[in-house]
């Protein structure tokens, strides 16, 4: 097969990432057409990279039939209208997280890739399955290593330097709140590691240093207790205020041992020792973190196309981690116990 | 003043401790008394130490007015009765923890601390407020380094090996359970950091590996999550079977900064490298890993007496942490969310 | 331009790699001859990735004028005289370390090198200047954070599961020894860390597990003391037989401030907690430990040329870091000490 | 046996610690005298105290025959003499290190030791032999855990806030300088570790930061490389200007593992994440370092007394550390490599 010729739509900072990754490092894919509502990215993609197409509209882009697969990296609120409309024109899709903001266009739209499944690849970002450390925890767990996992501690802990530009964004666009947005990849992360679905949940949490996330009904920091069906429990902290970094944690206590990804979110190797102590510096952000998983799941996406297989995320992936994003947001408003 | 003369009531595994720190290492107090049910004990006590007097019946021990304070370390379900009748036999009183299993019980017992308090010393066990390095991070959230504490996440485990031993004397002994048992000085700890006291909470848990647990309505594992009334959160993770060793983790997230004591629970400074990896081996139970601690409580609880001053640790502090475990386990065995 | 096109010479583990990031994840650049004296090797590489053509006689490959470039991975005794042709031949070079086994032929190829260096570039390969972690301690250095290096650690130990196939490769193949091997890097590192090159040294080292290596007058294990020009030390540690895996660490100890890389040798971000204790897993071996380093040096390589320009790596560099490892071995195989 | 009555010299910070150790944490001790040239010292000790004896006369305190011990921690270049004294007038005694700053002092006064054997207990200052770390590390060594050990790696590195009163005391006492002062405690271990005797040395250094260092005819910062008699091998690094705090680290490394001891000098439990990133406060000094070895020492010295045993540590420990020392010293001074 030649070459997969994508066309992505939303060149924010992830978006230009994936954008960046489909063009330069993904030998068997090429990035052929470009979408945003911001003219000057595309124009400025267009030229620094020698992009065929760009469009302001995403309809337009969708009848170009060069394409052979559709990257969508716009804000959260449109992912379920342009996966249902990119399948429905016969495209391969990937979307970033989260699947959708609400559980019924999230069920719809499962309905629509179910349908396709037999001829074109859906898959959603949840990137952190394709990092090596969470695959090597995985891998551990089979292994029987742990034994038998039955709490898992995650944190999604955003840095105080990005909090500026959140609160930007989030008072024009409804980001869905600390649990649909945040929390999402860590209640996946749950769902595959204790290989269970989320029976019951309660959520707090408020704004402690930043007022406006009151304003905007949502929440600096929250924490969600989880028990899921098969016994097991979840831990989630999601918060947006982290002053030393992005810091994303994951802890799963088994039977018999204990697994931990991140505890101090290190940017590289390097230990500084100066008159404050021995001193790791913390990762900056979530492009710094996941570099390597932002690059694997592409390269899964497009062996997927080429391979006619279908991606291990599924769509269902995405509509129970919705469900369960929903159900702690419930939580957190109402302040009762939710049962999924 | 002379030595201050200490009679002691429970020799296991902690009681003979502190019986020995008071024999040995406070060069201001004398151990005079020792008093067991076990007369094996007494006997070996006494013949290897040159213990005076030996008593295998408490009321006869508060008779002896040669002794100025009663040490508590008998099994929980006593501390009430034998904190009320030492008092009220005028004597200073030192408890192990907890102060009560029963909430009105301990609100009892504080009633009559408090009507001794002018000449009497009372203090209880909560000795890692005696700990260097939770006294270090007491003492870092004064000075503000890490601006207004949010949540705190509290990991008390206690080692796979000691499951045998607690399950037999579980079966005797009524412990109180996972929360009043062993979640106690996570609670305390935590509203000593917070500084505020609890409002809801909603707790769950289960028996994963040993059914035993199940057998005597308590838990393997089990977590609680607070909202407390000043905002604030807490995550209490209480655990019976924890591979890797005797693991009491702290962490105290600010608005501006983080503590954690104990990430990993480091039996000492080595590490060891081998086919593994790189090893830092664990701390193996509370005795090794609260040597200091358990030093420290006994010194300020004799200085208290030589002083004429009460210690830190107040009476109220038992009674709340009392009535926040109480309100886990009864939402650990209802399901429900309780509020305080 | 169009793509640099690029032929290999040797294919090795290491040879593989470089072979298999031009052929696939650098761009602007094309895997377009392989040579080997291994057939098999050739038709593999040939078959499974497409490659136009395939040598075993490295001066044939060197008339083939649709090449851009040299890629040298051959074993060290190979390296000056491969160099020199191609860079006779007009072809860009980029040659794996040493460069050369002796000083003498070291010495020739400088001039060569130099005498070309308005048209060709040439490069080294020393890899762990292109490591992230390496990258960021220079820049903190030069950043003033550390005042001024003093003293520098360097600890390069290769896993003891390789060294069935070291003493195997060996017996064959003269490969310079621990200290022209091994040590090369870091005496590298050394000169570029500190600014200034080796004045006298004392090397000693021996054969602890494996009377093999005294059998090849090599050392299982040695370490070098050295006093640079500007008063700086260096201590370097190159061992065969590190039972956790390949311990690749750095240590800069300045006036003000000290840097460590790779403390641990961690494989990834996961610690294990088990009943052995905390664990963090260890790195296998170079390609693990420096894979993005391996990519980072060949696209740096493939830029020069596209731009026209040279490495920051010279080949005085090579040149010196040589006569440096030279001087170890003289020092270690005679027990004196030697002046540079 | 009643209660050993002691007699100690000096009263500096270590002094004073030991006295302070002798008088209230050691219930087989009794602190009965103290000397000093400062009368305030002696003074405020008695008053404090309440100690029986005070001295500004070495040879008057040694008359007094109510003592069962002496107790030397007065500056270096006394030791040898005092310690003669002590055992001459049938006294246990207890010398800090190093044994003596000569080699031939150091030998005159190990033959009176020994000579006193049968009847006197003599120990000296080793106290990295009590600490819980290093013994764990010795115990690890004897069961196997690492192979054969052949390279040892030593860091002694004082902390900069205490330059300006050592430089100041150095300068009208000689230390020894940096290898006999601080390296002292090094090569004691590695003889330990390693279980052989030293036979060849390179030593350098130089004043980096503090031109007084060279004023006084000594380092900075210094380093020695040995071979010792059984082929291995040890690195000693010795420092007065540690920016991060009072880092001693050990490693040994053996055929088969590797132990570390003391990577990080953390000063507690408690990690703080701040901006700057995940820090690790170090140790300040010794006293806080050492505390639990300092009195552990002590109680092995009375017990020995008590129980008529020798310590385990031995007076040709203090003189073979001493050669070490000054062959480390020689070398450093002349440039050249030394044999012992």
């Amino acid at each position: 097969m030649n070459k997969v010729k994508v066309g992505i739509v939303g060149l924010g900072r992830l978006g230009k990432q994936h954008a960046e990754n489909i063009a330069f490092r993904i030998p068997n894919a090429e990035l052929t057409a470009v979408c945003s509502i911001v003219e000057k990215e595309i124009a400025e993609v267009q030229k620094n990279w020698g992009i065929k197409y760009g469009y302001t509209d995403y309809d337009e882009m969708l009848e170009n039939k060069e394409l052979d697969a559709i990257f969508i990296s716009s804000p959260s609120s449109f992912h379920c209208e342009q996966i249902e409309k990119a399948l429905k024109a016969e495209f391969h899709v990937f979307s970033e997280k989260p699947l959708g903001l609400y559980l019924n266009e999230a069920e719809k739209v499962a309905k629509v890739v179910n349908e396709c499944r037999d001829k074109q690849v859906f898959m959603l970002g949840f990137m952190r399955r394709y990092d090596k450390s969470y695959v090597y925890a995985k891998e551990k767990i089979e292994e029987g290593a742990i034994g038998k996992p039955i709490l898992i501690r995650c944190y999604g802990l955003d840095p105080t330097s990005a909090i500026g530009s959140f609160l930007k964004f989030a008072k024009n666009n409804y980001s869905g709140g600390l649990f649909l947005d945040m929390a999402i990849h860590d209640l996946d992360l749950a769902r595959w590691y204790l290989g269970s679905e989320a029976e019951r949940v309660w959520a707090i949490g408020d704004s402690y240093e930043y007022p406006e996330f009151k304003e905007i009904n949502d929440a600096e920091t929250g924490v969600a207790l989880v028990k899921f069906k098969n016994g097991a429990m979840g831990i989630f902290v999601a918060d947006r205020n982290c002053a030393h970094g992005y810091h994303i944690e994951t802890e799963i206590i088994g039977t018999r041992g204990t697994l931990r990804i991140g505890t101090i979110p290190e940017k590289n190797l390097v230990t500084v020792f100066d008159h404050t102590g021995a001193i790791r510096e913390c990762s900056e952000g979530f492009l710094e973190r996941f570099e390597q998983a932002y690059l694997s799941e592409v390269e899964e996406f497009i062996n997927c196309i080429i391979e006619k297989s279908q991606p291990k995320v599924t769509v269902e992936d995405g509509v129970n981690s919705t469900a369960l994003a929903y159900a702690c947001k419930e939580s957190f408003e109402t302040g009762k116990l939710i049962t999924l």
